[in-house]
């Protein structure tokens, strides 16, 4: 069963606390720094939905087969907690390279008038206030090296994602948005930090991070990762914005989209003309008409339908890559199937 | 005897090499990311004076008390080049913090048409390239973690100097430029990078970081790092740009100098005035009369005389202090004197 999000929010203040005594025990580290990094904190590490950090109580909670004392829950929450902060820190880069406006429902970090360009320098420092609580909480424990080992490998492949986006991005050039492209995109941004990573802290939390177990969840969690990223490029254009919560900005934006790369594979030369003709056009002078026109052509060439067909396939898919996976060495498969569940046909 | 920067640079093109394999390995890391990240290292990493990567590879020999064999100087090469690299990240992220123009005379990373805010990422990725590199050439070292553990500890000091550097400039409030402050920044912003941290990593490496050695190293660097940071400040006033190789602009930039500091300290009440009215005024109409004014102050205050004066008692201060090191646990005094003797009485 998932844990809840009240619970575990319950945690963030005591690492807040920790941080503050980590900072009052450096040689003279003034006040108004501590004020401000706590500030950075509390804007940009709380206040999203925290997927990616209760998974790793609940994939600890399913490793073990048992409800987690209170005391054992701490551990695991505190690593979840270090996922929201690094995740902090490539939304507050994210928004900057952007140039977006708002992130959940508040102005971005760099937007504000007494942040600005400082943002630069308080994402290093959230990313910092991992290392600084590994080390507080987990210096005695088995694994303390694997951990940090951990966060700089999946630091470094959301930086190669971002670099990936934004050279595509800033490219725009059509014909290069396949599917080759965008998997290892979506791999490198998004897959490994939002469902490998909880689960390889967990596997080296209860100490059974063998080479077996880390490479089969690997393999079942970067595959679920895409299918949560097409979900997503696919909600952006097809939801309900009423239930989704906001407006997709896909087409004006030129993002390479799972919903493009679709048409650019399925349509005829003329189609792909329109797509060239209309894509990422949200600067100019007729956007609306530019997003109308391809919204049109994704109908014409019934991507709603490729798209559940995909879906069923992949769930299909991943269903059988589960039901394969060895246990025998204290992995479980309800860790996948708990993962999968919480994603298969969500509507936001 | 100092090494070489002509010796020290051809390690740089192995360690790209290195990077160049460890993106090989990862699964289908794409080949344009690779390419953007080596023109990431080239243009920032390369070019400087290396005195902070250099000093790992002097104090190692110092330490040792021998010269190096090639195969013994591979390593503190190695990690005098994470002293580059982490500086790298940092100089890309304080221009842009600081709207800078050139760095090293050439554009400052993110001015360049073809990387604006991607810089953002680039910094980070620069940080990354220091675990990468640790992973590959010290994971069977003995002193691995404290490596790791010595890098996380210099970033975030680096971070916390400059979130008060920021926050002092934005202020703008003279009358709180003390000397604490003044102690404060520079100590956090500089001298635990270029001046403890390559000493504490040869300590490490030689495997002499006992904690006593590494506490005398850290009194004894911080203080010197000071010294420099107030020679670099009186520079930037008294020094003839023909042989600093740049023209001064703390005054117009409104810089919590040592300068500025002094003469608030020394200053009568129409002194102060003076400065509040004309300090920190690159922005508007009369910005050179402004600087003149405030370099006649400096003038009537003899603040070039106070400095020499401030020097010898501060060079007498480390010179005591380095002959009352402990040598008995493995530290040598040799290591101190051979940086006060490099930036003793410097020019620029």
């Amino acid at each position: 069963m998932a844990n809840s999000l009240k619970k575990f929010g319950e945690v963030f203040p005591i690492l807040v606390e920790d941080l503050r005594s980590i900072c009052a025990e450096q040689d003279n580290l003034p006040d108004q720094v501590w004020q401000w990094f706590e500030k950075t904190l509390q804007y940009n590490v709380v206040g999203g939905k925290c997927n990616r950090g209760l998974s790793v109580v609940d994939t600890t909670q399913i490793l073990l087969g048992r409800d987690l004392t209170s005391e054992e829950y701490f551990q695991p929450a505190t690593l979840g907690w270090m996922i929201e902060l690094l995740q902090a820190m490539f939304l507050v880069l994210d928004d900057i390279m952007d140039g977006s406006v708002t992130r959940r429902g508040q102005p971005c970090w760099y937007r504000r008038a007494d942040v600005d360009m400082m943002a630069v320098n308080d994402a290093p420092m959230l990313e910092s206030a991992i290392y600084l609580l590994l080390k507080r909480h987990f210096r005695a424990h088995p694994a303390y090296l694997d951990l940090v080992e951990t966060f700089h490998e999946v630091a470094f492949q959301i930086e190669v994602g971002q670099t990936y986006d934004m050279l595509t991005e800033r490219g725009q050039v059509l014909h290069e948005f396949d599917e080759a492209r965008y998997d290892a995109i979506v791999t490198y941004k998004t897959a490994y930090y939002s469902f490998y990573l909880p689960v390889a802290l967990a596997l080296h939390y209860t100490g059974r991070a063998r080479p077996a177990n880390l490479r089969q969840a690997k393999d079942v969690l970067v595959a679920m990762g895409r299918y949560f990223q097409v979900q997503d490029d696919h909600l952006d254009n097809f939801a309900d914005p009423a239930v989704l919560g906001k407006v997709g900005t896909d087409i004006p934006d030129g993002k390479c989209s799972w919903l493009v790369v679709q048409a650019l594979r399925l349509g005829t030369a003329e189609q792909r003309a329109v797509l060239k003709a209309n894509y990422g056009r949200g600067g100019g002078g007729d956007a609306q008409g530019c997003e109308r026109r391809v919204k049109d052509l994704y109908d014409e060439l019934r991507l709603d339908g490729v798209y559940r067909e995909y879906e069923e396939r992949t769930v299909a898919e991943l269903r059988e890559k589960i039901a394969a996976v060895d246990e025998s060495e204290g992995l479980r498969k309800g860790v996948f199937t708990a993962f999968l569940n919480k994603i298969y046909g969500r509507k936001k």
